[in-house]
C-alpha cells in the first residue's frame, strides 16, 4: 500500500501525457494549480489509510491474496463490506468537500469481475481469469483506477453502429491476435487524470450490429496514444490566483477530463469483453448499480461539510438560534441522513453474485441515486438561505488584502464579536463553492447526473419492482380475488 | 404459539369488558362489524406464523427460553432481528392493507428491557427481573400486548403535577405493600381491545414533582377496572352495512381506544417502575425510536397494497400505459422504497444495549419517521390522481344491487372490456378507504402523528447528529483551521 | 331574483324525480340530511345575494336585459367581472366550506355564450339566438343550472364511436323536426339534483366519425326521462345520524350524481349544437378555462376555513404559540394565498371574445388548476399534523351524549382552560372531515379532478406557452443568433 | 428621454469615481470587461423605450410633468400601471438573461414618495416636497437611480445604536444647517456603479435610541466621497478571458457592490427623512413591497431564458420528445408562470396611497417573493437534468479554439446532424451560467434574499393575513358559533 506522499510521486513519475487545459499542454501536472486540488483528494484516500483511526474503515483483507489492501481495491466479500464502502465514502466526502474520484475503479471492479465471471461461464472464454490477473497487480499497486464508461454518443436517436461518425463510440477498429485497436473517447472522465490506469467499459446496452462496440479493457493511464482534455468547472480560474480564500474549499476539488482513444493498441490479456454484445447491458446495470450507492455516501460526506459550513455561518452571523434557522438546520440534516439510509440499506440487502463478491441491492440502490439528484440541490438552497446573500456579493480576497480598501473590506464585514472578518469571508466562501462554484459541480450537476441521469433510474425503478405481488394484494384485500388468509370463524367454537 | 384461530378464541375467553362505541355497551366484540376487521388484522401476525413460506421471517427462537416464539414477542438479539423486524413488519402491512397492531407490545417489550436493566444497574431495585418474569409468560401466551404511553395531557403548557385535574396524565394514587393504585387514560390505544394484556408506560420525560407519574406497569386486558371507549374513523359504519364492498378493505382494519383507568391495582410483581423519573426519558426515547423504526416497515407494506391498486385501476381504465401513469407509478414506488431504505438503514446501524437486546440508530429512526409523515400522504395524493374522480361520486354498493339501478351503475361504470364493473368498484373503493376513507386513518394520520408528532423527531433529529464533526470538517477545508491531511509537497523529491 | 328561503321552495315544487341513493328511491329530495347540506351550500349564493355587505360582489347587472342578477348568472363584461367572479367564489367556500356547485353552470353560460357565437359566424345557425334567449330566461328565473360534461368514456382507448356500448358517450338516436332523442350518462354531476335545469356539453373533442356525440343542449332538471343516482363520499352516513357534530361541517357538504338520459327528447330551441364537431374542443377547452379558473377562488375559500380550523384547534391545544406550530400556519397561508394569485392573475389577464363576454388567460388558469391539483393537500397535511391524532381516534358523538361515558369523554378531551372539551371536539371533527371525510371529497379529490385532471392541464400549459420567443432568447443571449440590442460602443465617442 | 447610447455616453461623462475590484483601482468603469455586462443590461432598459413594439409598456406620462418618461421612473398612478411594470420587468428579465438592476430605483421611488407624504401629513415637515423636486429631475435626465437600503448590521443581535463599531449602520454624524454628514455602508448594491444618483433609505424600523440612523437622502453617485467595492461572482473572470463564449451570456450579466460613505456631506433639499424613527419602518416595508412584486416579473423573464435553453439543449441532443424531457419542460413552465401570476396578482389587488401613488397587495407581494425563494431554484435543477452532465466538463472555449485539441472538442461534442457543435456549446454555457455560473447569482442568490431573505416575508404574511376571519368562519361552520345563514325550514311551507 502506498502513502499519500508515495501516491503523488506515482504521479510524477508517470511517463508524460498530452493534457490540455485552457487552449494549452499541461506538462506538470502535479502541481498545476487547476489540477493539484483535485489530487489532494484522491490522495486523501490514501492518507487516511494510514491513520489508525480510520485503518479498521480502510484497509481490509484481499480476498485474492489474503494481504491487507486499500478497500478502495476491495471486491466486497459481504453485507458489511458494502455498508463500510458506503461509510468509507461519506468519510472521504467529509475530509475533502469534494469528489474524491477513486470510487470509480472500485465499482468498475466490482461490476467488471462477476460479469466477465458468468461471461466465462457461459462462453468458456477466459475474461475473468485474465481480470483476476488485472487485480492482483491493482492491489498489489494500490492503484487508483479511472472506470470509464460514458462515450459522447452523437445522436441520442441512433445506435453506436448507424452513427454518421462511427467514433461518437467508442470500437475495435482492428483485431489482431496478440490485441486489438480502439479509437473513440470517454466523456466525464472523473479523475482521469489522477488514475494510474483506465478501465474501459460499454456505455450501454449494446445489439447485434454493435458488436464491434462491445468492449471492455485495461490499459496504463500513461499510454501514449491518449489525449486528455481537461473540463473546466465553474469559478475554477480561481485556483489560479495567488490567494486561495475565494475557492471556499481550497484544498481540495474535482477533475473531469475527455479521454480521447487515438487507435490504441490494447494486449489481449487486459481485454475482458470482446464482442459479447448480450452482456454488456449486465456490466452497465451493475457499475451503475454499484455507483449509485456510492452517492448515498460521498455527497452525504459532502452535505455534513456544508450543514457544517451552515451552522457556523449562521454561528458568525449571530442568528443560530433563531428558530427558522434551526428548523433549517433540522431539514438540512434530515434530507442528508435519508440519503445515507438508502445508501446503508441498498448494501445491506444486497446478495453474493456468481462470482462470489457482493452486488447491492439494484432496486434500493437506484432509489439512493433518485433521491441523491433531488436531495443535495434542496440542502444547496437552504444553505444559501442561511449564509445570506452576501456569499454572492463579498469582494475578491485580492480587495480584502489591498492597501486601498482591505481595512474597509474588514471593517464592515465583521460579524459577531470574536470572529476575524476573515472567517466569515472562508466560510461564506466555501458555502458559495459548494452551492454556486466549483464544488458545486460535483455536489450538485454530479449528482444529478454521475451514474446516470435521473430517468435512468427511474426505469430501472419501474424494472425491479415486483409489481405483481402488489397488484396480487390490493385485489385480495378489496375481495376480486378470495382471501385465504382470513379467519372468517363469526361464532364461538 | 398459538394460531389464527386460537387467537380468536383467546379473545372470546377473555373475562367480561367494558366496551363502548356510539354510546353503546359492546358485549360481543370479537363478532362486532365494527371491531372484527382489526381483530382480522391481529390475528394475521399469528397467521403469517403459520404459513412455512414466511416461517423464517415470523418465528423465532426466544433468549429467554431458547423456545420457537413468534417475533412479535422477540427481544432483538442483533441486527439481523432489527431488519427482519422491519420485513415482518412491510408483510404484515402488505398483507392487510391496514395497521396490524402487534408492534406497539413488541416495541414496549424492547424499551422496557433495556431501561428496567439500566434502572436497576443505578438503584439495585428489581424491575428487571419482574420484567423477565413478564415476558416468559407473554412469550410462552403467544400474547398480543398493548404498549400504552400517550395520556391526554390537558393543557400541554403545564407539567403533569401541575394540571387542574391530576388524573390528565395517569398517576399513582395510591402506594401498598402488595402494589399500587392508578388513576388516569391511555389515548389513542392501537389494538386495546386486541391484546390480552396492557404495558403502561409514562409519556414523557418527567420531573421531580412529578414522581407520582414515573409509572411503569402491565395489566391483564380484562381488568375489571379498565373501561374502553373506542375511537370512531372516516367511513367506519361502512362496516356495519350489510354490502362491504364500500369498506374498500373488505376483511381488515385499524383500532384506536380510550383506555381509562378507574382505580387499577396492579400487583408488585407487574411494576416495572415506580418514581425513577429520570429514566422516564429514556423509556419513551426508546420505544419512541423503536416504534419510529416500525413505521419504516407497515406503512412501506400499506404503500405497496396502495401501489398494486394504483396499477391495477389504471389498467381497468384502460390507461395504463400513457406515461405520466407509469411516472407517477413509479414514483409512488420510489418514495415507499426510500421509506422502506430508512427502516432498514435505522436497523442495520443498531447496537446492543447494557441489556444485551439491540436499539435501532435513534439518528436514522427518526429520520426514518419524519419521512413517513410526509411520504404516504403524496403517494395517497399520487393514488387518487390515477385513480379518476369516479372514486369519490361512485354510487354506493346497496345502488349497485338495486333493481331499480344496479344495471344501470354496471353499465355506465363498464372499464376495459373483461373486467367487470364490480372489479372497477371495488379497486376504487379500497383505493378511497386507503387515501379518505377508514385506512386512511392509519395509512395517513397514524403515520403522522404515531410514535410522536413530526417536531419530535425533528427535535431529537437535531439532539443526535455530531454538529461538532461536521462544523471542524468545515473550518478545515476553508482554512480557518490547519489542514493537517493535505500533503503539501508541491515539487519533486 | 330569488331569496334563499324561495330557492329552497322552487325545489320543493319541482316535477317528481327518480333519485336513488342506497339504493332506495328518494321523494323528498330537499329535507333528506344527506342531501340537505349541499341545498344549504347552494342556497348560500342566492343568502349571500340578500345581504347588503355582500351586495356588490354578488349582484350584478345583466349585459342582456339591463336588470340586477346574481354574478353566477352572469355573462362577464370586462376584466373586473372575472376578478370578481373568484372573489365571489372564495366568500362562498368560506362560507359554506364546501362546494357550493352553482359555478358549474355559470362557467357552462359563459362558454357556451361564446362557442355557439362563433359556430353561428361559420354556419349561419341559429345556436347563439337560441342560447340568448335561454339565458334570458334563466337570469330571469334566477336558476341553478348543472353544467353537465363529463361522459363514463368506457374504454378510454377507443374514441366514442368506436365503443362496443355506444351510450358510453352521450350521443343523438334521433333527429326529428321538432327536436332531438338523446341516451347515454353524465357523471360526478356536481349539484345536480339542487338544479332547476341542466346544461348539456360534449365531453372532448370530437371527430367525423363521432357528429352524433357532438351536442350540446338544455333540458329541465325535472324532465321525467332522467334518473339520477347519488355518489356516496367518505363518512357520509354521519349526516344520517342524529347528532350532526362528528359532521364536522355541521350544515353543509358537496354533491355529486351520475344523471342518466333515458331517450331524452329535447326540443330544438333548447339545441345548441348538432354536429359541430370541430366546435367541440373550443367548447370543452373554454368551460375547462373557466372551470380552472373558479377553482383558484372557492379552493381558497375553503383553504381559509382550514386554515382557520388549525389556528383555533392550536389554540385549544395549547400550543399556538410554539414557532413550528406558527411557521406552519404561515405555510398554509402562504400555499392558500398562492392558489389565490393565480386565480386572480387569469382573471386579471382575461381578454373578450368575439362574442363579446370575457374569457380568462388560458394558459393561466391552468397553471392555477395545476396548483390547485398539489396544494390544498399539503394544507391539509399540514392541518392534520397541527390538529394532532386525536382527530382520528376520538370518540363518537354518542359516547359523549352516553350516560355511561360521556362524563369520561369529556374529562379526558379538555384542552386548555376555558375551552369546552365539546369546543375541541367540533373543531377537530371539522378538520377530520376537510382532510379525510366528506369535505375533503370536495376539498382534495375534486381539487385533483374537477375541471380535468392534472394531465389535462399539463398539455394545455405545453400548448399555450409562447416558447419559440423563449428559445430566440436563449439563442441570442448566448450568441447564435446575432444580438442586434446589444450597445457596443466601447470607446468614448 | 435618453437613448441606450446616450446613457452609456452619461456614464463616461461623471466625474471619476473610487472604484475597485481585484484589489486595483478602476478607471474605466465603461469599457471594463468585468462590468460592461451589467452596463449593457441597465442600457437595455433604456433600448426598449427606443424600439417601437415595446414603447406601449416601457413609456409612460409623467403624473408631475405631463411628459413622456421610461416607466422606470414613473410614480405608478393606477392597478394598471402596477400591472405593466411587472410586464415590462418580465420582458427585460427575458431580453437581458439577468438582473437589469434599474427596478431598485423605481421601488425607492414608489415607497419614498407616499411615506414623504405621510410624514409631511404628521409633522409638518417638507420632505414630500423636497422629493417631488427630486423626482421631477429624475424623471427629466432619465436617471437610473440606485435604491440603496440594507446595511452591514455587525452583530444581528444588536439595535444600531448598540453596535460596537457605530458605523455599522449608515448613520448622520453632523446636523449642519445646509444639510448633514453621514458615515457608513450600503450592501449588495445592485447596479450601483450604473447609476447617477444614490437614493438611500433605513434598513429597518428603528426605534428611539437609533435616531442618528433614521435618515434617507439622495446624493449623485459620483460624489467624491464614496468608495465602490465590487463584489465578486461566481466563474466571473471568464469575462476576463478573449473568447465570451465561455460566459454563457455573452454580453449581459449582474452587478452589486458596496458603497462606502466617508463622511458623505448632504444638502438639506436632499434629505428625506432625518430622525422620523416611526416612519422607518413603513418606508421600508413599502419598499421592500415593491421590490418583493418586482421578483414576480424580472426572475420570470430569466426563467423564459432558461426554458428557451433547456428546450433548445434538448433538441440539439436529440432528445426534445421524449416524454420525461416534455415533461420536466412543463414543469419549468408551470413554476415561472405561478411566479408571474403571484407578481400580476399583487398588482392587480393594489391600491392608491394617501399620496396618490399606487401600492401593491402587501400580502400577496409577499407570497409572491415567498414563491420565488423556491422556484427558481428547481427551475434551475430542471435545468441541469435536461442539460446533461456535460455543462460541466465541457473544455474551455480556449481548447475548442487551439490548434491541439480544437478539432477534436468539435468531434465529441457533436450533437443531432445540423447543429455545430459550437451550438451546442453556446447553449450548455449559457445553462451553466443561469445555474451555477455568474448569472446563478442573479437568479437563485438573489432570488432568495434580494427584497428581503425568506423569513421576512414568513413574517409579513403572518401578520397580514385576516386569521380573526378565519376562524370565524371554522366557528361557524362546526356549531361552536351559531350560523345565522343557513336555512333553517325543514318543511314545506
Amino acid at each position: 500500500m502506498m502513502t499519500a506522499e508515495e501516491y503523488i510521486l506515482s504521479l510524477r513519475n508517470m511517463r508524460p501525457r498530452q493534457v490540455y487545459a485552457f487552449g494549452e499542454k499541461i506538462d506538470n501536472i502535479v502541481d498545476h494549480p487547476l489540477i493539484r486540488p483535485s489530487i489532494n483528494c484522491c490522495a486523501m484516500t490514501y492518507k487516511l489509510a494510514e491513520l489508525p483511526e480510520y485503518r479498521a474503515l480502510m484497509v481490509v483483507k484481499s480476498s485474492l491474496t489474503g494481504k491487507p489492501i486499500n478497500r478502495f481495491c476491495h471486491l466486497h466479500q459481504s453485507r458489511e463490506d458494502l455498508i463500510n464502502k458506503v461509510k468509507m465514502q461519506r468519510l472521504c466526502g467529509r475530509m475533502t468537500g469534494s469528489c474524491f474520484q477513486r470510487c470509480v475503479g472500485m465499482d468498475a471492479l466490482n461490476a467488471m469481475y462477476s460479469t466477465t465471471f458468468e461471461m466465462d461461464a457461459k462462453y468458456g472464454t477466459e475474461y475473468h481469469k485474465r481480470f483476476i490477473e488485472f487485480v492482483k497487480e491493482w492491489q498489489e499497486n494500490d492503484w487508483t483506477v479511472d472506470g470509464a464508461m460514458t462515450d459522447p454518443k452523437g445522436n441520442r436517436g441512433l445506435a453506436p453502429y448507424a452513427q454518421k461518425d462511427p467514433d461518437l463510440f467508442l470500437h475495435i477498429t482492428e483485431y489482431r491476435k496478440d490485441g486489438i485497436v480502439v479509437r473513440g473517447a470517454k466523456m466525464h472522465q472523473t479523475g482521469a487524470l489522477n488514475s494510474h490506469q483506465i478501465l474501459v467499459m460499454p456505455t450501454q446496452t449494446m445489439r447485434e450490429q454493435d458488436k464491434d462496440y462491445a468492449v471492455a479493457f485495461s490499459v496504463p493511464a500513461d499510454d501514449p496514444s491518449l489525449i486528455y482534455i481537461y473540463g473546466r468547472q465553474a469559478s475554477d480560474t480561481r485556483k489560479l490566483q495567488g490567494n486561495k480564500i475565494d475557492t471556499g474549499n481550497i484544498n481540495y476539488g474535482g477533475q473531469e477530463a475527455i479521454i480521447v482513444f487515438q487507435d490504441t493498441f490494447v494486449p489481449m490479456k487486459n481485454v475482458y469483453m470482446m464482442g459479447e454484445i448480450e452482456f454488456s447491458g449486465m456490466l452497465v446495470e451493475r457499475f451503475a448499480g454499484y455507483h449509485r450507492q456510492s452517492y448515498g455516501g460521498c455527497k452525504v460526506g459532502n452535505g455534513d461539510v456544508l450543514i457544517g459550513a451552515a451552522q457556523t455561518i449562521a454561528e458568525y452571523n449571530g442568528c443560530a438560534k433563531a428558530s427558522h434557522i434551526k428548523d433549517k438546520i433540522i431539514e438540512m440534516i434530515h434530507l442528508n441522513e435519508s440519503l445515507f439510509s438508502c445508501g446503508i440499506a441498498c448494501s445491506c440487502e444486497g446478495a453474493p453474485t456468481q462470482a462470489g463478491n457482493y452486488l447491492i441491492d439494484l432496486l434500493l440502490a437506484n432509489v439512493c441515486k433518485q433521491n441523491v439528484t433531488r436531495y443535495p440541490y434542496e440542502i444547496a438552497r437552504l444553505a444559501q438561505d442561511i449564509a445570506g446573500g452576501l456569499m454572492v456579493t463579498l469582494p475578491s480576497a485580492e480587495d480584502f488584502d489591498s492597501d486601498a480598501v482591505g481595512q474597509l473590506c474588514r471593517k464592515y464585514i465583521a460579524g459577531v464579536d470574536g470572529v476575524p472578518a476573515e472567517s466569515r469571508q472562508r466560510m461564506l466562501r466555501l458555502i458559495e463553492a459548494m452551492t454556486i462554484g466549483s464544488v458545486a459541480v460535483g455536489y450538485l450537476t454530479e449528482s444529478m447526473h454521475g451514474a446516470g441521469s435521473p430517468q435512468a433510474q427511474r426505469i430501472m425503478i419501474g424494472r425491479q419492482t415486483d409489481m405483481e405481488a402488489k397488484k396480487a394484494a390490493a385485489r385480495r384485500l378489496c375481495g376480486i380475488d378470495e382471501d385465504q388468509l382470513v379467519c372468517t370463524a363469526t361464532q364461538k367454537s
